[in-house]
């Protein structure tokens, strides 16, 4: 199943509009009907996931049938990327892990320094801020060019409710929706932040989400019920800037993150848990964001050459199915300066 | 006007179960009204502040008026501690600073280190998971003792929507109510997590907010639209733990904590900024948390000798007015081993 939050601007006293109105939509991204009948919005769905599931479905497989497609009773509605919110249009908690560890230590490697022998067992993972996403076709505000904009491309599940120290062999079972993310970061803004010890939090401003989020049976034998086996690919001013598998060199899977992000407490449903950069050892399969081409570009004892994005750049992050059809829309932004 | 949140156990299927049911509070904390009809969770409320502030406040006046609050007609709840959840179950952004330098330099010296002196002026802030807060009289579990469970006592402010690089000037107009905070903390898991580099996760458990979140013009004099000038006091186990004042020794004040957390991107309406815990240099007023004590004890010279917290420990943070009426009522948890 599709799920995506419609903006709803045209009613400026709404309930949804700071969360937008929740429709299914359709395999092929053509069409998608509001399900406010069945349940209001995307974080009301998933605290009553198991009950709303059903009528849900039902709602998802008339859709897809070419038969019920015509039938105007339905009241099926264009679907269209620019319509809609981030899914979840915010959250009460946005967890980042990195979880492709040869990202981590490329990072290091282009700075002289080692990683230590930890970080290939124990998951890096920060809390990020979750109050306001930006939609998957906003705009990125560029508010300082020397701050480092860089884009992040990532997979990020959606879970239930997580009981506290939850095990991974017990995690699976939360995972209930996939997402792609622009994790948006300000480079230049990382390493005094970080020097202070307290992580990330100027250095992250808003993140993007996918148009639509996916139900883990949509993606066949690609979600093996710990990694999901496809490419993530990313666009820069409409150039190919990388297709690395998000399956491949993946360290930490996504029970071990939702493991490792119950275990001292319980998370609430509606909780994001991303992968960090997606990032494969191999070379030709491009990178997910612009720092780590700049370290590859460093360590080939060359010329660091990619600047950060500059106004008027575009981005552009998507994953095809095997038949080669999107499977969440594109996050597709345009950098604009402030 | 005081607020709070009501458990709503009865009535499993409710929306507002997760959230609460708001009350409008009485000053004295021993009465309260159901206020759905206006508007049903803290988390509306301050997303349409300036919309509900009038008849909020025209209940909280009729709750004072001694000769309203015999009337039947109102509808009056007694209120107890014990009925209610942190104003705001859950948040869409709680972003702790640490604005009480001199507790940091101390934590520094205890372990032989010294403090840059960029942390006199650009405040430490970190991302804390919002998703599930403990109520204000909840046990906190004790998975296990060596983790080296710690109270720490601050103070915290909710804004409504806050812009993008909203200044210091204007960010005072966003603060519109006060908490306290127990931000509980795992001290033996913070040294390898912050090795790291990515800040807290999961030495940062559910934090618990007080009974009640409090309007500025509650305080008085006491709040002069930068720093809230009275003592927090806390008790462990009856004996008292500190009462360092909070407006004292405060490097950075409120409006500067807004206005640090907004600088790459706009806050959501919910959001909680805490102060960092509260640390005088008068070590006659004692502290907020026990890592403090002991850096102290190990700083003079003597042994360590307060231990983290234990199974059965009991906790209570409170702050009263001039008058010695409890302005929020108390935190007042019990640790308990699981």
């Amino acid at each position: 199943m599709k799920l995506a939050s419609l903006y709803d601007s045209d009613t400026p006293y709404s309930q949804n509009k700071r969360d937008g109105q929740l429709v299914v939509v359709s395999r092929d991204l053509s069409t998608a009907i509001l399900v406010s009948d069945i349940v209001p919005t995307l974080q009301r769905a998933i605290e009553n996931w198991d009950a709303c599931l059903p009528e849900l479905t039902h709602v998802y497989d008339q859709l897809n049938n070419p038969a019920c497609k015509s039938d105007k009773l339905l009241n099926t509605i264009d679907f269209t990327q620019a319509s809609v919110m981030s899914p979840l249009p915010r959250a009460y908690q946005w967890a980042d892990g990195s979880a492709y560890v040869n990202h981590v230590e490329l990072v290091r490697k282009a700075r002289g320094a080692t990683m230590p022998e930890s970080f290939w067992y124990n998951p890096l993972m920060y809390q990020g801020g979750s109050d306001v996403f930006l939609g998957p076709t906003e705009d990125i505000p560029l508010i300082d060019v020397d701050w480092g904009l860089d884009l992040e491309a990532e997979i990020a599940i959606i879970t239930n409710d997580v009981p506290l120290g939850t095990q991974q062999e017990d995690a699976k079972s939360h995972i209930k929706l996939f997402m792609l993310v622009n994790d948006i970061s300000l480079r230049n803004l990382i390493p005094e932040e970080l020097a202070k010890g307290f992580g990330f939090f100027q250095s992250k401003p808003s993140s993007s989400f996918s148009p639509v989020a996916v139900t883990p049976d949509e993606f066949g034998s690609a979600w093996d019920g710990k990694k999901l086996h496809l490419p993530l690919v990313s666009y820069l001013n409409d150039n190919l800037f990388g297709e690395p598998n998000a399956g491949v060199d993946m360290t930490f899977d996504f029970p071990t993150l939702v493991a490792h992000a119950s275990k001292s407490r319980a998370l609430c449903a509606g909780t994001i848990i991303g992968s960090g950069t997606v990032s494969n050892y191999d070379r030709t399969k491009g990178s997910s964001c612009i720092a780590e081409k700049r370290m590859l570009e460093k360590i080939n004892g060359g010329e660091v050459n990619t600047p950060f994005l500059q106004d008027n750049d575009r981005i552009r992050i998507e994953m095809f199915d095997v038949e080669g059809l999107s499977i969440f829309g594109a996050i597709d932004q345009r950098v604009v300066a402030q």
